[in-house]
């Protein structure tokens, strides 16, 4: 084999021709990604599962992801009503069974109707089945107690990060000091620092008051604007209510504060309400717990999710309808998208991938090119569209499968409310951990105090004195967190995120582990 | 309401504040996309169908949509195995009822032993399920006579579109003229040149050959190529085979001079494969009709997609098999990522955005930096790896719904044969149309003649002339085609892709009505 090279400068030694694609020749702005929330620790777990099922001995018998926000991989059962309609959208033939609810055959008819030859093999239009669209506009209209909502501004996408990742894409532009910038949440779920990443935006980090239960504070927003227009356009401001990994959620004073402040500064707002609870049954909101001035002095009932009850004074506001409320001059004029998904909440239908952005006072020529835009992708996948239409329509109290589904639905909320209150619970007992209150009822976001000697450990192997933390967790208990670093923190400060998922008989024991372990790593490096 | 002016230069006239994202403002790589597959004349299309519903009279009935590969939304039957599986795994308690066939219950159990929780509505892994890649490897092996594929090399993906993307995402990097080019197949399927202008990439054409039944050709490749070399760096190249929208199978021989071509100058290769043909079942490999050299005068016998039968000398070549059967130095050095997808073929199941991608030769490095940017998406929808998990393991003669499949394969197959058949007959019968071969078994992209008055008109409204054709043709008969310059095609000649998933019933008047219309077309503009 000859020594060769090529016309355009690319080496070839000893035969080898060098491949086309390396890291140093790749696109650099995805060499820039990271996303912990399945990183490096995430693909330990996958090794440690592996060598346990070779029979490797190891200090604990299986290997507990409670890295990520998959309910139904930690056993939670899918709610029964959507599976039924799904699966006669699928397979037709069991219209006729007499094993289904007549309300399950109505809705998949409904559906199938409205699809390309009456079957979910066909593509829908690009911004999702008018059907569904329509109905999802309802379940707004119903959310914001009437405010209207336009089926034409709604668009289904293939989870919610899909119609994240698109609107930073339309906001993307400019070079050097004129390049976008986007407000982010510290700590923020890191979709958003992979997808500026990735396009080359800059990210504007705000903190959010670790001490005042994650609040979110206008001087601080202003502090990172300002800041940042230094070098950088910004023209967008990301909230994350309820936050994720935080959990908290907005009071209506700081919504409405946040949206003046966007509209005097002329930021597009950008509002992931991906966690605000299950899309509510017929009339109803989603709830979530009142954020208190310090958690570990007061907590307040944990009614989380029950979408009929509040706690004191809190509960769960769209900035959709905030903004309308508000009236003149933000209501006609200031640009926000709204995201959600049917990921989260009591359905954690995850791996179907459905999910909507819904568009507000977005002008009208960029509405057509992200139409274009979405239309390169054909659309979003119709079974996540079929959930996504009964979570936003679930049975009334007069159809057949009522009291199944709000039985079913309660079932899963309880539960969720009774792991957020443990986990509070077990984290605020254990010296050295504190843990706000877990608002967004599916993630604690716990603060932990490393030694020094720990911290100097970790800096000598080159990794986050949390990462260095998680991974020893992970090697001793078996238990997969991600460490806070992935998601943004106030400097010299330490957290983990924690799903509170898994199925209350392991998740006890899960939390005391945690406990004992930090005990043991506090000692040890002390 | 006051007059306002914000502190960073936006303007505020009259109270009315400006949006902050406008046509001017917003990502100028994005404006630049096209997609002309559901572009304009799909609008229109739409409208149309809404005057209907309103009553409004017109010069037809009913808009038939033959602009995109659709075949369900055309009428095709999905395959009763690949949704009784789906259903069953969508919904498990259908796992005791005595209607579905032993096989695919065992199928259904066998795909949730896999998932998360065992259920669809867990996540999977970011490069989907394992063992669904397992099967996708084995059905890689049989198709390409053995060679071995590696699991770890594929990744699913939504629909082939997404990781088609993902490709050329890696592939971009450089500024000016060290930007990354990426050489495409003129005519090309539009995601191509949609998805190079949204990353800012260099959309490199070269011309495949209309007098030899788009024949693609080295020689063009690098006439291609050397200009390019002028404005940027060109990194990788793609093949549409079978093509889109033009139908033709490449040879042997032809892929392997491409595959020389692409060692020697230092391409990537991205084969799109999407249109081979329906997965093949187990021992047998996608079929395609053999090309010819003037498709006027020598038609062999139409017997596309019927999986065990071959054309004359002619068949599907994948370019991972040519590839590794060329020995050294390319098949342990060339890089390929070949690309496919459940929506064509037999299956038909766009909406369910199932697809896969296999990465031959890839720097290990770059995998995992490809690994880390997928799962920044979390995960591909799980429905649509269940649809890819059957197509690509379909039942063995052994099994119970063996019969069945095969004979409702066989039914779709031998229908889309007959209407390619007719479509390239009653085309080839027209004065001033002329249709190649129609082997790829869903498109055709016949060429029109158009009279100069025509072309000269159609200057004067700004409009390319043939999308002034197909415009006309949409509001005098109801039938929507996509212009030919929606998908490139030599200065001075005219084009329009139009598939031919229509039901017999339908597509033969709608070939008789087409043919009839531009022969008045152009009596008009003579």
């Amino acid at each position: 084999m000859a020594l060769r090279t090529d016309d355009h400068g690319q080496a070839a030694t000893n035969g080898l021709k060098e491949k086309v694609l390396t890291l140093d020749t790749m696109n650099p702005c995805v060499r820039k990604v990271e996303y912990a929330v399945r990183g490096p620790i995430v693909l330990r777990a996958l090794e440690l599962e592996q060598e346990l099922r070779q029979g490797v001995k190891k200090p604990f018998t299986e290997v507990i992801r409670a890295n990520i926000g998959d309910a139904q991989a930690m056993g939670q059962t899918p709610i029964t009503f959507l599976r039924q309609v799904l699966a006669l959208c699928v397979h037709p033939d069991l219209l006729n069974s007499p094993d289904f609810p007549d309300d399950a055959k109505r809705r998949a008819e409904r559906i199938l109707q409205a699809c390309g030859g009456h079957s979910l093999g066909a593509y829908s239009i690009s911004s999702g089945t008018q059907l569904i669209r329509e109905d999802v506009a309802r379940y707004i209209e119903r959310r914001d107690g009437g405010i209207p909502a336009d089926p034409n501004n709604i668009f289904l996408s293939t989870g919610a990060s899909d119609a994240i990742v698109t609107l930073l894409k339309l906001l993307v532009a400019g070079e050097g000091r004129t390049r976008t910038g986007v407000l982010i949440p510290i700590p923020q779920y890191p979709l958003y620092s992979a997808a500026l990443a990735e396009l080359s935006a800059v990210q504007v980090d705000y903190y959010l008051d670790e001490e005042r239960a994650w609040a979110l504070d206008v001087a601080e927003l202003r502090r990172a604007l300002l800041q940042a227009r230094d070098h950088c356009r910004p023209r967008a401001l990301c909230i994350i209510n309820p936050g994720n990994p935080t959990g908290q959620v907005q009071t209506r004073e700081c919504i409405e504060a946040v949206i003046r402040f966007a509209f005097e500064e002329g930021l597009f707002l950008l509002a992931d309400e991906v966690l605000a609870g299950a899309p509510a049954g017929r009339g109803r909101r989603a709830a979530a717990r009142a954020p208190v001035t310090h958690p570990a002095v007061a907590r307040p009932p944990v009614q989380v999710y029950q979408d009929n009850v509040y706690a004191e004074g809190s509960q769960f506001h769209s900035f959709k309808k905030v903004l309308t409320e508000m009236g003149p001059p933000y209501a006609a004029r200031q640009e926000l998208a709204s995201f959600h998904s049917v990921s989260k909440g009591y359905m954690g239908e995850c791996g179907f991938r459905g999910g909507y952005v819904e568009l507000v006072n977005m002008d009208a020529a960029v509405q057509q090119q992200m139409q274009k835009l979405r239309s390169v992708r054909l659309c979003p996948p119709t079974p996540g569209q079929v959930l996504l239409d009964v979570a936003v329509s679930p049975p009334a109290p007069s159809d057949p499968s009522f009291a199944q589904f709000q039985a079913e639905k309660r079932a899963v909320l309880a539960e969720l409310a009774a792991k957020a209150k443990l986990t509070e619970q077990v984290f605020n007992e254990t010296p050295g951990i504190r843990c706000n209150p877990v608002q967004g009822a599916m993630y604690s976001f716990p603060r932990v105090q490393l030694p020094p000697r720990a911290v100097q450990r970790a800096q000598e192997l080159g990794v986050a004195p949390d990462m260095f933390f998680c991974l020893r967790l992970l090697e001793e208990t078996g238990i997969c967190v991600v460490p806070g670093s992935g998601f943004g923190q106030r400097e010299g400060t330490y957290h983990f995120r924690m799903t509170i998922l898994p199925p209350m008989e392991k998740l006890r024991p899960l939390l005391e582990t945690l406990s004992q372990f930090h005990a043991k790593f506090t000692r040890e490096y002390s």
